[in-house]
């Protein structure tokens, strides 16, 4: 399983949550002990935004914890909203164009998880992107593909309908084909300033997706109720999402966190 | 445009012509004078046969110049046949499985070329790659899907009829969706002991393709005639290829050469 | 030879001059056409000061014009006084801690140019470092053990008589030792803000050093003239330093330029 | 701790014991369960003796795991004697240079454990290093400065003697300079044909140094018992080194095994 980070918030240099704190997502990246990957050492990435209006990427193949040039990257720039991601390959090979976060125009999505029987799903699920957006597949992920699909089916202007039908479709196609449980469990942030968006669905069931569009005057939470440790990053009616344990843990001994942050493991969706 | 080599002869080391030479092919990719591209840096890849019967591949996304490993590689590998290739990519990412040559079951294979229009002709090339095969479509580039598409269209058996019909079904494609010249001025060896081919074809015109099934008691010419620096490497009735004057000033200071190589500039298609 | 950027001026993001115009650094890194070497593909570097005293440092060592994040980073990293250096190099190993700048504390340093006999000049120079410093050798180049040597020197309160102090014992080791010309010609900017000095010398001359001081209220030149295309970019009584030809060019279709800026070729020291 | 493998015996693919088996070196680098380091994916490297008298060498930076390249040429190139390394950096960056085995002349030579107090013992050790040697330290780690001292004093000739005599002086350089258990437990295979080393000793004591030179009539252990699994790999009078527990496993799987091989964890040094 993968491991990411999203954060929205004040404007704050990365390294407060990436490289920085004993159990930043660097350090989780090394000793992936609740992981079911040993390891989350398959490259990671980097997106942001910043001044200019399409986010900024920064992909590597080594391991985040070895790769000097992301000390001095997330010491230097600074974001109200980024997403950071270290990668456990799931088959599809370590390359720079593979690695998380994609970008699309204004947008960036991210993905943990796996579309379960990825080589027989493959075909179905790229025949989804639309020919205006088949060249910006630049990788072979099925991440990558349900993102450019999503993007295809409206997610510009309605991301929850989008996921949702892609989602729906997906899980259609695999019926038909007799293959079981494509989308399995699916966590995957998506966002274009000022909107974010998070997504949680098991086998396709979209009603657990939670959608937020905070106005830029955090740290209000989309709810009107103030981001703090612990509590829901983003919500929907029926479903919040906590911080994963372990870096709750680095989180709570901050007492000033307008954030929206979330790492994978132990990230539950309940009904409030 | 890439630059590459195929050697077919007596076992002996990489060395000899990919790295060792004053004008080797290493050489030639930083110094690429005759080139369109000024420099040959945006890869290299090796892939050679030896005791598996499977052939080795050796990928890397830097430049073949200052690579010390590709010293080493080249020294202790030996064989008889094996392809060697500097990438100027043309547009798709400088990633390991994008780097020449590629490899699929006992088949090698890599070229030099573009499929113009690449952007509005991907989808319909990856369309004519058979499910079975369409797993090992591990990049992203023009090259693999028409590599993947030959063997889908029985280049096993038949290399020289499939890899007609594959660039003519691409021509009328291109012609039905008003797209010019897609296939251009292609370069394609590729290879299964003991057979090797060499295409080349203009504007998807099959009958510049030449075409070897030399026995292993090489250094017979597949014709029956012994290779010579200078003298044709494969042949097939009507056509002949020629070395590459820069690589065949190299070549031509070795009077013991059991060998088909090329490199591409100034390979030349002569009616005999 | 190397070729190097120095920026010094109004906040602007890096692509202004390294990614972006046509005659940018890394187009100049494919076609070193005015380059003793053919090409500058051994690396480079970005060294950058911004909201944090120390400098940002981003080494890579695939070729600039293939490094995607590059891109990315450079449209999104603003500074006001930046480094950047693509490598060609004299034979040190193709790593990230070779790649220039280096950093040492708020200090930022590039070199263009080669210490001659390096192999019978590399304990000497090594030597000249403090053991205080010695922990910020990290790499092997000529470059990083002049730069630290110079730091050891008093670099640090007094940069120009400290390079001069070490020039000085390089040449007057090199004699001793009967090694010629070891220092050649040497360009070396270095950097702490609000300071920036360029340094050239020939032999170990250290009177062709120039030297900068400039207040934070640039556009103004060091001397109090604004800086614009073609003129001095630092200076000191009688030296000065002219942009290279080729980035003139591209910089004299821009009129609006508080920069200091210098790529290697045709810098030319001219007494005034 | 690193971990690694030293093969002696029939010729034989290198896959046998790197890559291929349920408990390869591969597969220890990811779940490094009874390492202090809980991965050793800081670059690996492989050196092999071949036809050419110089051994081969492949050092990489990417993590064993997933580098695609290791499975081939594992697959491809044959040895009767190999080394292979997984890295868990110390300190020193991850460089290809800074990747074991490393190789001067026909030596080769890798090592695990740490010098300990490196910054201070750096400088020490790196004076033991010959001018005629110093050429080649081409990277900046501990293991490589003590393999070239060794090289340095005598150890072409007389390896055990120059091991105890190079491990002797840095623990009296760190006794004058109040440096506390300079050389702590190391490792140290090191090896040209047909003469192979493994030095272990701890705080410097040489006495637990073993030593063999196998003839080529290998499967002979040099005591004149035959390799079998389990036993002891290299002996000298005194000691005995036995096969690490997890490789133990994969390898008693395998009766046919003319090997000495060797991953660091559990490897014992007992009287007999």
């Amino acid at each position: 399983m993968c491991r990411w980070i999203v954060y929205l918030g004040d404007t704050v240099p990365l390294e407060q949550y990436v490289t920085a704190p004993s159990h930043s997502l660097v350090v989780q990246s090394v000793r992936a002990l609740e992981s079911t990957a040993s390891t989350n050492g398959d490259g990671f990435g980097l997106g942001w935004y910043g001044a200019h209006p399409e986010p900024g990427l920064y992909h590597e193949v080594r391991p985040a914890w070895s790769d000097e040039n992301l000390r001095y990257l997330c010491r230097h720039i600074h974001s109200h909203l980024y997403f950071a991601h270290v990668r456990a390959s799931t088959g599809t090979p370590i390359t720079r164009p593979n690695c998380h976060p994609f970008a699309c125009g204004t947008w960036l999505f991210m993905h943990n998880g796996v579309i379960g029987n990825w080589s027989r799903m493959r075909r179905m699920t790229e025949a989804l992107i639309p020919d205006s957006l088949y060249g910006s597949r630049v990788g072979t992920t099925d991440s990558e593909a349900v993102f450019l699909a999503i993007l295809g089916a409206g997610g510009d202007t309605d991301p929850v309908g989008a996921t949702a039908r892609v989602l729906a479709t997906l899980t259609d196609m695999a019926s038909a084909g007799g293959i079981s449980s494509p989308t399995g469990a699916i966590s995957m942030p998506f966002a274009t300033p000022p909107t974010i968006m998070r997504t949680r669905s098991i086998s396709g069931n979209p009603a657990a997706m939670s959608w937020s569009s905070p106005s830029r005057s955090i740290p209000s939470a989309p709810s009107g109720r103030p981001f703090h440790p612990g509590a829901p990053c983003w919500r929907s009616p029926g479903s919040r999402s906590a911080l994963s344990r372990s870096f709750a843990k680095a989180v709570s001994r901050r007492s000033d966190l307008p954030l929206a942050c979330c790492s994978w493991r132990r990230v539950l969706i309940r009904a409030s």
